[in-house]
């Protein structure tokens, strides 16, 4: 298994696809990709990746990009580690929901705050307080539907801590433990009870001490 | 088999439902929502889609939202119809990849630019010219990308007509037929013959026919 990864442990989009490998246990090698240097805008990255954008990943002839894909892939590549799309069709299916809930309500605003507040910088760009606000309030009232779903259930998919969990995990590290943005999530007490579980396993704990003994 | 269907033909996700099922040849009962006087928005159906958004879809005791999840759960439901996977798990790896493009690229400008220009009015706004143009040209940079994409092949996951395609044609009818925007594509060749054949299939012409016949 020589399982490659194109990106840089501080990205979020890759720090989904490592959290993932380490549930499932595999092993991969990460290829550092200098975003500073415009390195994933080089033909020879678009080659792999034409938006240019990381992470991307390399196994056995097949190049893959878009970070939830390659974590469906990785997932379905090994029965070893953690059951992340649970074990029954229905259980899978409730992981797909939850995951374009992440996708399509939690990630834009979600995204949006974390680039204004702690990735703008590397643009040389100022934070714009309004847009920030804006999308804290719309990621509140996503977070408020999330905590009426969990007080029934102890992750969004059932009883099982699944993919769809793991993919919220890289944005609200850098919004809570970065950005310092964390009411959203410690003013509603299952939601807060769910990012415990979601974020003390060894499994990110690994992601977050690579991130930061990177150069 | 008595797989229902919240939602109502004209509107895009749901859409994107109804064509699945078609190419799977599965039968279904579509139970119309009233959007107009807010039945989306009722107890009833907030406990099946805490978000108040349609499509839904109700089978053997499973409850399940969201266009895409609701997609993938068809497509896995029966080996009936249409492929929409390929054959193998890297034709099903890289349907993935295409299918987040769709969400992560391309739906954002496609779908902002169509509420623009035509579902706005059904919510008493006047069309932002501005919010349209620049959508257009994020639109136009993603298509591009397509273009040199489909050079070397048929459709976005290989040679075979996937979910993937499949995803992009509601928004694209209603670009092209009913916004009448659609020289982000007829400018392009490949994205045009590619549109051609993802459009005329007729799984999706039975999609549109209903819409039409709707009340
Ligand atoms: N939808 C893509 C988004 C990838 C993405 O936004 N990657 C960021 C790093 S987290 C990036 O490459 N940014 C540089 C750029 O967009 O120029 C995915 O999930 O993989
Ligand atoms: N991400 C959702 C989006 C669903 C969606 O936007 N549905 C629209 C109709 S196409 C809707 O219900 N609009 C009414 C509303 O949002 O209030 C999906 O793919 O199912």
């Amino acid at each position: 298994m020589a399982i490659k990864i194109y990106g840089i442990p501080m990205s979020t989009c890759t720090g989904r696809v490592l959290y993932t490998l380490k549930e499932k246990s595999l092993d991969y090698e990460l290829v550092p990709v200098n975003l500073a240097t415009g390195e994933h805008k080089h033909p020879q990255f678009l080659a792999k990746q034409p938006f240019g954008q990381i992470p991307v990943l390399e196994n056995e002839g097949l190049t893959l990009f878009e970070s939830r894909a390659i974590s469906r892939y990785i997932c379905d590549l090994s029965p070893k580690g953690e059951p992340l799309y649970g074990k029954t069709p229905e259980d899978r299916a409730l992981v797909e929901q939850w995951l374009e809930v992440e996708s399509q309500n939690f990630n834009p605003p979600i995204s949006t705050i974390v680039f204004q507040l702690v990735f703008s910088k590397f643009r040389g760009l100022t934070p714009d307080q309004e847009v920030v606000e804006s999308n804290l309030k719309k990621l509140d009232s996503v977070l408020a539907i999330y905590e009426s779903h969990l007080a029934s259930q102890d992750y969004l998919a059932g009883s099982f801590f699944s993919l769809a969990d793991l993919s919220h995990v890289p944005y609200l590290h850098y919004l809570i433990n970065v950005a310092k943005k964390g009411d959203v999530v410690t003013s509603k007490k299952n939601v807060s009870a769910w990012w415990e579980k979601i974020s003390s396993r060894p499994a990110w704990q690994e992601v977050v001490a690579a991130a930061a003994a990177a150069p």
